[in-house]
């Protein structure tokens, strides 16, 4: 490893170390370099314009956080091997690696009944046989097969390293201080217990608690910014206006491979698709929208030039629903506006809802002095986890920006 | 302006706020928005995954940094009208409007002859025309011609808040805290003296010098250094290759206004250049080097491979020039290795320069106790200044990193 | 004004402006030199070695965020003439000028009757005499007796620039970070609504709810930390003691005020009164701390070398209070531990309640789009008001450190 | 250790871990909880109101990093034992142990020949018998006498972890970000040699530089600030007028132990004095200054006045001496203004010298690809080092106040 890379600076954590070898051959196969060219957080930069940080980076983050973790676990009395250290760092530094362009919204739109986990999954046993089965621990605790519970509950729980990293690497990037979690103490608050899974420190309770109000309030204030929400919702319209208007038989130019999805028909992932997959990335989408502004179609060029020119529909946010007659009444302006009959393209109700924590799935364990564990929102110290388990939705509604001058 | 975004998060500055409506309208215009496409460190994520930034958020930061800077001013009893205030804001705004894709080395790459501080006055003007003149006192100072020199020196000096923002904004994004500048304090030491020009209070010259070798680190530890060198010039060379290659009829796929570029040949700026122009970002760069991958020709294959997949050459830095023979070898082995004849083509010495501070160009003048002004390597209090007016040089020489192996 | 000091550096806000002479003149003066030697947080640094900030920073701070505060309402187009915004800046500067040395807790304890803002207020009162009644709308301010409410508010509510700057200060110098909100965005979310008062923009919401957790968070975790309360809680005894051991006549060294205070009975605050104390600081109570670690009354030394030495009692912290019959064996063991019969003075059970957000006593309103103002924890809107209403309480159980061994 | 304290926040490094029992049995020493009483930066805090944090938070922070310069090392695969870590780590958190109150230069004041350094050591042993020989190691390094040389650079060198945290530490309660070096970088850059020297990885010279010129910074901007300077001299000036005035009997007010210094001539240290040492900290100092206020000598009382009301004397600097027919006419002012003849007492010349890097003693070296060490003024990398090896000084003049009105 003489001349490799070994220290990558990063602005949020500091600086990233790589202790092993086959960490360094993942990152630097171009399966793993694509992402370099995701972007972390969609169209949020149209928002919050530093939120340009790129899944790449957010990987590198997760994958030293669990690095941290292991550390601390071990100087607790934790043995853990040097097979399963590579492992659980492989595994959530491969755990986006199946992720495409932009939004998560947008993999069913490019590849139907897909999901990107399973598609992490099928790139990372490509790469398994490509490193001689190198990764096979990993892809065991990315399933959550591995026979010790707690590596796979740090990839993906209600308290992973995933969510510590993103958590805090968009507080930072898109200024948002309110997402800024303590991730190092947060880190030094874990644990196992007996049964071999994660679980926390009683004394970290409150560290754990302000983490979980702190993701709630980056969903509403970020993720789920009435903005944000409107321009994730456009590229999904976009995607489905261009697969429409490919299946009526117009011609709209793309990159071949973005094509090639556009004009895909449902069906089982074949090699080829995986293929195309790995070099599509978010300039592909980019690319078509700045050329899909001149597009006949009126619909098609609106929205690709509302999201270009950053020139956005307007939106008003609400925590009920919407009443029908408001929206009848919306449509028919846009109708009378801009001289079209398909108005009802141009205006819609979106939803937002969030869990802040889901005592069901993955939950949070305390663990007492007396070796014991609790679930965190049934622990008698909780100040507020018992009320976030409470589900809240917002609704949004979306018109074009000419009605409201 | 009751609907209008006033308020920008920025993770560096905190927020910016958009006091003239104005201000906005530039903002909103889509050749502003362009700058959202164009990076602010062109390929330098390569090397520190932070850098995603844009010119975008700068030209943002920069304007919030003169706004600060005004009021320090007018605090400090000097004079400035609202229309002055406007016009300040308004060209630090537009300073980069014309950038065109990834480095400034592009431009002449693209353009032949255009710089682009041209372009951006170019497109100033333009721009003045659609907003019927209000634009026209930002352009005067851009320029120079206003007759109060010190707004100009705010927007183009060895201490602009041009030089200000971006420091600190690069530092922040790489996470080279050694560029981590204190900008509030530079800007509450500023003033302007009899003469109408820039001083800074003379009891803020440490703070001064501290910029001063500040950007001297940032130049070799980030612009500089030896890959960043290094994958600017891949860049320039690549697109050099394929303006080389369509010269001698090989057809490239390009986006249609990249082509309108590559095939180009020397003359004066037409408006449909300006118009193509203003279309041009990032991605028409990055897609076209996805795709010139494939292409029949070895070297510019290579090369795109090589930023694409992050499998850049190896490089070796040095204080004094390579040895000719040392060079002459490199190209050897490296037309036996690929069994070529244009090793050539392969193997390059880069050279950087840097003058930390240069005394004879709008130089930095200190505001004595007296009222009188001296200059900084000239005062008696200096620590450093004096010894920063001299030139360093390096030399980094490129070879494939296959011959390394 | 020219020779007189007009930036302060702060670590927390950046640079502290002193825009008025009297404002300066105010810090010049004695009264408020001798908050350079009062701790923000008392005894807090034995927890958290960084918090060691004084009521003179924390001072500063608020009057900077207050200056902050009024500018961002003339930009909103609040009218506020010169007169009242030095009134609301030097109010806010003075508003601790009362203190006394330590926690809140001494003040009752060696001035029997006052309250530390009747002495602030007393000590204004002084202060607008030597100033020529310069400070009397700082005064009206003060006591929410000036016609303008929100001046008062801002001054002192459930939202005032007070608890702003010492939450985030007291995050910043302790380390724990769960405190460190955003006073920036908050304060740029303040408007006045028609009745003159001051109100929150609806779209803020989650940043005053944001707020009001880290506020939730800070106490628990800083504030009412086990150890926190207990060093808290010596501190009192300690008092009390040597006030007890005075009264049955045991001669104890301590400072000529502070002896003076030790043996004054209860009685209404006399001209000498406060002379004396305006010169009592911390320096006194640590002092008198480090002499009576050698007295010869077992409790009072014992104290003593606890908090010089720390060397502290063991604490166990409950949601539930002690059973009596736990806390009678704990008394027991402690006197046969030390061969005494006094042992119910070394156990005691400490009590903390906190009410996250009092929505009865100045309240905080929004300010919807539509003019009209709305109780935070009655909007629509609120994710977590309505449930930090609720008052919550923890038993700390104290006892000889010995005991555990 | 179970119920000992393990992790300590400090807003600086984030968490101080305390791996070995041994280092907690000396922090809950009460010489090392003595440190507690005894500010870092002396009377700076009269300047940077931020600046109140101790030696005990320092030596900590230095311990810390200590544990990760000695972390990476392993990681380079230098051995260490455990012995060796437990030594290392001892020796940096006691090496402030014998510092006594306020700056160094009380020491002499206060103890004639003795050097904070030798008391350190004396408490060391004093320690060292207190604990059976478990120091031994920790003292061999401290006295470099250990064999590993490398050990004691870390310890006390040009680059040794004691600097990087006061750096670090007091930019950060300053506020002068021109101080905040990247303590994480620069011992990621940590290396030894051969010789079992100290050394830096040549790639890392930018990062030394930093350090070398913001060390330089910081002594200018906050160390030898003209106003820190003159609180420094203050303070010096009063201890000597003190026990001048104490030699010629007059009686004045301090406590038991400042009293006994006060009287005590030239001596050997006996084991009363070291006694009594240990139980002296600032609060004794500023105790007795806050009553001799009230002093009948007019120099004393005067001198105290200032520093307790912070009413300090006027200062002016300049890189030349001071003109002494200038100096004369002050004196004879100052005696015509407050009617003395021994003006000369409160009139002074103070000189400040830097060297800011001293290439002669434990000069840093560079570790070269080749294996082989070069130092770093000479390395033909070096941009400044070969510059920072000249002295600045520095001459500030002070003179009562009321002149200048």
């Amino acid at each position: 490893m003489q001349n490799k890379l070994k220290i990558i600076n990063d602005p949020v954590h500091g600086f990233i170390k790589i202790p092993h070898e086959i960490l360094f051959d993942i990152i630097e196969h171009p399966y793993f370099q694509r992402l370099r060219r995701i972007g972390q957080t969609g169209l949020l930069n149209l928002i919050f314009p530093g939120a340009t940080h790129t899944r790449f980076h957010h990987a590198l983050g997760a994958m030293h956080l669990m690095f941290t973790a292991l550390e601390t676990l071990k100087q607790k009395g934790v043995k853990i091997s040097e097979e399963e250290e590579k492992g659980a760092m492989l595994a959530i530094l491969m755990h986006d690696i199946g992720h495409g362009p932009f939004s998560h919204a947008l993999e069913s739109m490019l590849m139907d009944d897909w999901h990107h986990e399973n598609l992490s999954l099928l790139l990372m046993n490509k790469l398994n046989e490509e490193f001689k089965g190198e990764l096979s621990t990993a892809i065991e605790m990315f399933q959550g097969k591995y026979h010790r519970k707690f590596f796979n509950q740090l990839i993906s729980s209600q308290l992973d390293v995933d969510r510590l990293d993103y958590l805090k690497r968009d507080s930072f990037f898109t200024g948002v201080s309110e997402g800024n979690i303590n991730t190092q103490r947060i880190i030094s608050m874990m644990n196992t217990c007996e049964e071999g899974e994660l679980v926390i420190d009683a004394k970290g309770i409150y560290s754990i608690e302000n983490f979980l109000t702190a993701r709630m309030f980056m969903y509403w204030q970020v993720y789920y910014h009435k903005t944000s929400a409107l321009a994730e919702f456009l590229l999904v319209k976009i995607l489905e206006r261009a697969k429409y208007l490919i299946s009526e038989g117009v011609k709209l130019p793309a990159t071949e491979n973005l094509e090639y999805f556009l004009y895909r028909g449902k069906s089982m992932a074949t090699d080829e698709d995986i293929e195309r997959f790995t070099k599509l990335d978010d300039n592909d989408i980019i690319q078509a929208m700045k050329e899909w502004q001149n597009s006949g179609d009126f619909v098609l060029s609106y929205w690709c030039k509302c999201v270009i020119q950053r020139n956005l529909p307007k939106t008003v946010i609400s925590s009920h629903p919407f009443n029908p007659e408001i929206i009848e009444e919306k449509i028919k302006n846009t109708n009378e506006f801009f001289g079209i009959d398909n108005g009802e393209e141009l205006v819609h109700e979106i939803k937002r809802k969030l869990l802040p924590y889901n005592a069901e799935k993955q939950p949070i364990y305390l663990l007492q002095k007396n070796g014991k564990r609790t679930r965190l929102h049934e622990s008698e110290d909780q100040l507020l986890s018992g009320l976030l388990v409470n589900k809240t939705t917002r609704h949004i509604l979306m018109f074009p920006r000419e009605l409201s001058r």
